[in-house]
Formats: structure tokens, sequence, C-alpha cells
């Protein structure tokens, strides 16, 4: 390129929790429309081939704010601390005088044995920011509140008691639960309530009150840069949805699920242990997919309405043209897909998510509304949006790369041919314990290039598909004798993954590449005679 | 066992720094005579497979402090900093009122700028300890300290003054350098002074210095528990010992550099960089080798008789009876063996190193004087002082296996078959240059069984050696179409041992078998229909 892009001042990076890549129109889905996000695809670039690092919130989120793969920044699972050790996006651009905070969900899960070794005051500046990882809590709200617990401190929760929802926990006797005829409470822990109108009124409903937080954001930061995480908790569960948008689809809106009868007849072990979790359970049958999904979608037509009044604030005060827009999500859900409930495994109903990305710079013009199909990664995210603020790349910690060739219509280059995603079912008992696997022995690592999918399992055999052959993911070749090969190229492509992975990140290259001269400078003479 | 051994009291764990393996007559070294610890080899258990996990100070060093592998810890090499993500000795054995101390040298580079991040204070406390990896600073001293170099707050340079050794630097100018016939500095950093005397008395120099410093600190402590790391800087260049050591051992007593024609004719690219570096040029002419070995010989004579002080010390006043000894080195040096100076590569004249562990409990009586042939890694120390002070062992840190049941006589049981060491050449313009290898694509990797040395590099033909046919490792088999399949094999267990690391730390084993319960407990319900 002849000259430098002029550098963005801000970035608004929205993520919606559990949203399937396929529940947007403009990922094709046939009877929910998204008008709002749909929009935002045509004003910039959509990702057919975005996946993430980990298929649970807690591992995907933390490699998304770290830039890192799972297995690189350690929080295997939803509530596993984020290591003081690790350096987050807020790390990365705050000391260049850019704001980095939070609406809504993170997922961190403070580090508080490390802070208590290293004596740091988690109470506030760097300390609180490192609990929090890396993002200011402007409004921090994780919304994973059980029945009955009692929530204090929480800011949604002393809205809803300061608006006529009082309690104590306002957010799940509310927000996330029906009534029956007596104004009893229908808890939406309990899915079969699904189809009943959350106890709030809809302005008062989650995704509303998160949005209008971050204009409020938006709003007090006037010309001052910024990247906002504004992260919604909705679509995930509790399935609740307010009115109108509780009964806005029905039945017969709700696509069939992807299964096959091969698939529960014959499962893989590891995926057998899934299918005998609560939630497969319960989206195998028919009745429970029918009250659920009609509700999901419906939380997802409140996202895209909000986000539609979100877009018409930003661009009314101009600040569209001066911030990076990108839109994706945590993971998916299986919604019964493959006799499967909830998340955990790697089928692309989980792992692949919707990724849109705006950039307002003339250099993007021409690829406006451009769908790209090349293999993305949520670890590509920091180096983006460091890109897009014109920072610098601190490439001993970022294991991603910068979608901004590709945002630019300037050709990924020589791009990844793979993208890889971990977990470990070390978490669910129905899992591990009839497989006899140590806690340190369940690790599943995917590989997934355009054209196979890989699965390695520590001690379990292995699973393959071929996406070209067999897109829904059907047929497992993880011990067909015809396959072997393939399967050894995968294993091979792992192998040289994990190699290559940034686990020396307290010394930067440009420092490794002076050593020589530094050494010498220092007056250090080694081996002269 | 029947019966749970009494905890011991003590942890003296000696390390004597750039010691090979072979420069002891336990070891089999025939001319140079290490009386003291040869008593201590027979009054313990002496380990003739014992291998770092790097072939540098730094790295080597960090894992042994951390029981961790190089690319698990992150520390890289030399002045690498390590992470305050990473937990070290100290931090395992301190909370449980044992206090974890250091004589000498540790290598430890401070994570100032995760300090920074994390608002630590590191000018004492928790955040003191952490730049320290973990030990008290008692006498924390890394011996490398360039001529003209201005030496202010250490210790033992403060000591020299006090003795008569003035100036900016009595290290460097007393007792690491001789001097010619009209009283001039001859710098210990050229070697071809290493003929000459030390500057100061024998009992000024470093390691009767450090011997003393340690009494001192066993006295203080009386009857309260500790850990104390009393590691010695020397062997390590500067090459120069006090009379008499300087004069000790003539050429006469050197052996023979272990090197083929072939080596020089024909080697591994990586090899040759290595070999075009000043230790590698210098130690390939005999005369250096006849002016320097003899100093480290009489170095490691001098270190032999203050460690029979301290063993006598130690028995005086009967806390050997209360202390687990372990005696064991950093890394070896090349000194002229396969045309090369110096460490960094990984020749058994390098990674592996002496290591004798006394328990003086009475379960370990029947094997006293026993040599153990398992092979035996220095991440396996921290988990052996845990077992011998009854501590619980933090298995999601930990890489390594406790030595007890070899100590103890019980048998290895199923026992590692093959150890690892690694190292980066990116630090090194004479080897990475030439190969034209981006910073980060320089890693080096060792698997080594009893039979086999298998090297990986990135981007550049592997080493294998036959150890059995090839004891010397003279003959590189990396391009060997004969060996194809092994080769094959040693690569599976270098990607089997990259599968299994300890990368998820800030979860314990236990929390995570009691996933599922606590879930239920606290009223987390996903998926109930």
């Amino acid at each position: 390129m002849s000259t430098t892009p002029r550098p963005l001042r801000n970035v608004l990076f929205i993520m919606a929790d559990q949203l399937r890549w396929d529940y947007l129109s403009c990922y094709g889905h046939p009877t929910l429309k998204t008008p709002h996000i749909d929009a935002l695809a045509r004003r910039g670039v959509r990702f057919a081939n975005a996946f993430v690092q980990g298929p649970v919130c807690g591992a995907s989120r933390m490699s998304t704010y770290t830039g890192r793969y799972v297995s690189t920044h350690g929080s295997a699972w939803n509530f596993v601390p984020l290591s003081v050790g690790q350096k987050t996006l807020g790390d990365h651009v705050r000391p260049h005088g850019v704001r980095c905070a939070v609406v809504g969900k993170t997922h961190v899960e403070p580090d508080v044995e490390g802070a208590r070794r290293l004596g740091i005051d988690t109470t506030q500046g760097a300390g609180l920011l490192a609990m929090e990882g890396g993002f200011e809590p402007y409004e921090r709200d994780d919304g994973i509140l059980p029945a009955g617990f009692k929530v204090e401190g929480n800011r949604y929760c002393d809205y809803l008691r300061a608006h006529g929802y009082p309690g104590d926990n306002p957010w799940h006797d509310w927000a996330n639960s029906g009534e029956d005829d007596k104004g009893h409470v229908l808890s939406g822990w309990e899915m079969r309530w699904a189809d009943r109108p959350a106890r709030v009124a809809e302005e008062h409903s989650e995704t509303p009150y998160m949005t209008r937080r971050a204009m409020q954001f938006i709003e007090e930061q006037g010309d001052r840069p910024w990247v906002l995480h504004l992260s919604y908790i909705k679509p995930h569960w509790p399935y609740v949805a307010p009115a109108p948008y509780h009964a806005m689809y029905s039945p017969a809106d709700v696509v069939p699920a992807r299964r096959s009868q091969a698939e529960r007849d014959d499962p893989h072990p590891v995926v057998r242990g899934y299918m005998d979790t609560d939630p497969s359970r319960s989206f195998s049958q028919p009745e429970v997919r029918e009250r659920v999904i009609p509700t999901y979608m419906g939380l997802i037509k409140q996202l895209d309405d909000q986000l539609g009044l979100l877009f018409e604030f930003l661009r009314a005060k101009g600040i569209d043209q001066e911030t990076l827009i990108v839109f994706t999500s945590d993971h998916g859900d299986y919604l019964g897909d493959h006799w499967l409930g909830e998340k955990e495994l790697f089928h692309d109903a989980v792992v692949k998510v919707p990724l849109i990305v705006v950039d307002p710079r003339p250099e993007a013009d021409a690829v406006r509304g451009r769908v790209v199909h090349e293999l993305v990664e949520s670890i590509d995210l920091i180096p983006t949006f460091l890109d897009a603020l014109d920072l610098p790349q601190p490439t001993e910690w970022l294991e991603g790369a910068s979608l901004q060739p590709l945002l630019h219509g300037q050709g990924a280059g020589p791009w990844r041919d793979a993208v890889f995603s971990e977990n470990s079912y070390a978490f669910r008992d129905p899992v591990r314990l009839p497989l006899g696997r140590p806690v340190d022995g369940c690790l599943m690592t995917m590989v997934r290039t355009h054209r196979w999918k890989y699965v390695h399992y520590e001690g379990v055999a292995p699973q393959l598909f071929d996406l070209q052959a067999d897109p829904d993911e059907f047929t497992d070749l993880g011990q067909d004798p015809a396959h072997a090969q393939v399967r050894e190229q995968m294993a091979g492509r792992l192998f040289d993954w994990l190699r290559q992975r940034k686990r020396f990140p307290s010394i930067t290259y440009d420092d490794i590449e002076q050593w020589n001269r530094r050494e010498v400078q220092a007056g250090i003479q080694i081996g002269a005679w």
C-alpha cells in the first residue's frame, strides 16, 4: 500500500453470548430476520469461517481477551482463574491513552491466589484491572445467578429494584423467570417455562439495559479514545425473553435439528458422555426444541433491535466514522443438533461464530458487503484492534493475525490454513468418569481446515470429518482405515501448532534480536582468549 | 510401605554452576579427586542419568526453581524475566512455615514489566520475593560483573573492600583476575590468564565466602525449618582460582577432548554456528584447554574442600540428621569437546549433571552408596523436597516426579523413559543469522532415552545419536535413511510430551474433580427441563 490508513479513535467490540453463527439472516437463517446486523454486514465484511478457540464461554473469551490459544493462557474452562501472568487487550491499549472498559459479561475469573501470592492490592488501580481481565468494569455483569442466590453489589439488580422489581435476586425472579396464572415465579433455569414472557417490561430486560449503558459510556467519553467491550449476556440461557419477543416466533419457525440416527446409535465415547448430560437429553426431545428455540430466536431479535438503536446513535453523532465496529459471539449452542445440548464439543454449531467487522475508512470501501471465506480465529481480534488504532503489535504475546488486510481488500497473502479450538471434559463427570480418565488426561483439541476437521483426544480415538463430503458432520472417520493418512497429516498439524506457540512472552522479539550487541556493550566477554 | 517416613525439617540444596557431570571422582574423573563429594555419594544415592531442562544457566535454573519445563515457565534463556505468573519452590514451602532463602546465584531476572503492570511493590514482602524467584535473598550474588562495571550494593564486593581489596569492582579486579609481575590486573574474562592465581587470599574468594554465609544462615535458623539454596558461582567462568588451587593441576591432568575430525568437517548447521562463536574457537585450541581446564579443576577441588567443611559443620551440630542434602549443577561445560566451548547444545557434556541426594532417614539406609540409573530431571527436585518435608504436591504446577521412591530403594515403579531439554539459538547471531531464521523460529528440543538422543530444530534437519553404539555422540544419524523410523518415534515422543504439559495451573486437580458437585451446590442447573 502506498499510504498508511489514518488511525481510528475507537473500537466498539460487541459480543453476544452463545449466539450460533447460523441464527442471523445474513448468515442464512430462513425465518429469523436480523436486519440491523445484516445492515452492519453490508457496511463491512462478514466472515464466513470464523472460529473460537474454545467451545465454552470462559476459555473462549480468555482467548479473545488475551489473543492467545487456551493452552497458552491456561484458563482451561469456565471459572478457571485467568493467571495474573497473562496480558490482555487492556494492557495493550491503556498505556497508549485508550480507555478500555466492559459493559456486560467477560466471565473473567480473578486469579485471587496469584494476587495474594504477589501482594497485589485488588481493590483499585492496576490490581483491580488485573482481576477484571484488563477491562475497566464500567458495568461488569456475567448474568449467571442461581435461584435463591442473594445478589449484592450488582448494578443491574439495583436498577431492577429501583424500577419496581424487588427481592434478593431480581435478576432471577423478574428478568429471567416467567410466572403462572397466580403470579408465582416459574424459574428460567427450567427450560419448560421458556415460552412465558419475562416478568419485566422489555425496556428493563438485560439487553436494552446494557445497550443504554454502552451509550452512556460513549457519551461520557466525548472525543477521548476508547475500546468498549459491549458484551451481551443473551441469547445465553436462562432462555427467557420479555414480551413481545417471547412470542415472536413459533415452532413453525424452528429449523430441524441436524442429527442422524447413526450418530445416536454409535457415538464416539466422549460424545456419548456429553449425550448423557442434562442439556443433551433435554434438547433431544422435540418438545424442548419447540419450546426453547423460539425464545432463543426472540432474544436474538431483541438484540438485533437494540443494535439498530445503538448503530443509529453512533451514526447520529458521527462516532461511527471514528470507530471500528466488531460483532461476534463467544460460541454457539447445539440446540439439539447431533443429539446434543449446550456446547463443549467442536461441531461447527458451536465453534463457528458470526463475525462482522466494519472499518469506516476509505481503504475499506471497495470491500463493503463482502463475504470473506478465509479461516479466522477470535485471537485475531486484538491484532486487528491494535492495527485499527495504529498501536504496536506485541508479537511475543499475540498468537493471532490482524484481519486488516482482509478488511481492506488487500487479500490475505499467505494466510493460515487451519484453525484450532481446545477444551477439557475433566469438568464433566458424566463424560470423564465412564472413561476412567484422570483429570489431567481429558484435553480435546480440534484442528480444522476448509476440508477436514480432526479432534484429538488423549487416550481415546480421534474424530475426523470430511466437511466437503459431509458438511453436517454426521460421519466420524476417526477410525476409518481409508483415512489413516489424513489423520496422520492432521495430527502433524497439531504437532506443528504446539511447537510454535508463544511461550516466551517475557522478552520482546526486538530485545532478542539486539541480544549480542547488548552483551558486547555491557562488557560481557565469553570465551575470549 | 507400611509406615510413612518422619518428615525432615530442612533441605540443603547445593548447586554448582557449569560443573560437568564427569568432573568429580565419584563420577569417574581419573585425575581430579573430590573426596567430600564422593563421601556424600556414599551416604546417599548418586544419579548416573540426571539431566537439566535447559543447557544455559537461566533457563535451566528457572526449570529447577519452578519444577517446570522451559517452554512451560517461559524464561527462554539467560536474563529473560521469570513471569510473575510462575510459582517457585518458595511459594510451595513458605506458606507451611518453611523459610526459603538463597546464598549465591539464581540468575532470576525479575519480571519488572509484569510487576509494573500489576502495581506490585517490589521493594518488600511478597513483591520482593517474586522478583527474586521466591528465594529470600539472604545473599544473592550472580557473580557476572564485567570489567569496569561499578558495583554497588553487592555484599561480597563490600566484604572484599572491607578486607583490603578496594575499587569499584573488587569482584573483577581482585577475586576474578590475576596480575602481572608489576601488579597490573590481568582480567579473568580473558582465558589466557587462567593460570594466574586470583588476587585474593583463598579465604576471601567466592566459594569459601558463600560457604560461610550458608553456615551463618543455618546457625541463625536454629530449630526453625528451612530450605537453603546454596548456589555456588564456581566453577563457572571467569576461570580464575585462588592459590593454591590455581596450580594444583597441570596439563598432564587434563583428559583429552572428546571430538572427532568428522564432527568438525561436516557439522549440523546449528552446531556449525556454535563452532563459530568465541568460546568454541578458543577451546578448539589445545593451549586453551591446557591453560583453562587445570584451573576449572582447581575450582572444583576448592568447592569439594569447602563442602567438606560444610558437611562437617552439619554433622557436628546434628543438623544433617534433619536435613535432605542435594548436590547438583545447572549444566556442564563443553571445554572443547565436539569442537565446542561453553554450553547451549545438548551433548551429555552439557545437559547431563551430577546429582547426589542424601536422605538421612532409616528408610534410605538400604540404598546408601547406590548408583541409580533411572532417567531423572532437575524438575524432579521440588517434588522431592516437598516429599521430604511432607508438604502437599501442587500437581497442577509441577511437571517432575518425586525421587523419594528411588531414595528409599522402593524401585521407581513405572518411571519416565525419556528426558527433555530445550534452548533457542535466537540469542546467538553467529548461529541464527547464517541460517536466516526468525527469532521465534529457533527453538531446539532434545528428547533423550537410554538409547537415543534426538534433537528437533524448527526448519532445520534434526539430530539423532545412538548412545549405545556411539556413547561419545560423534555420529549424527539425523539424516540417515536407515534411522527414519527411530526419528519418527522420537518426534512422536516430543509430540506426546508437548500435549501433556501442565498448562492449566490456575485450578487444582481437586477443584476440577469436585466441579460437578460444586455446580449443583451453587444452584446452577444447566439444561434442566
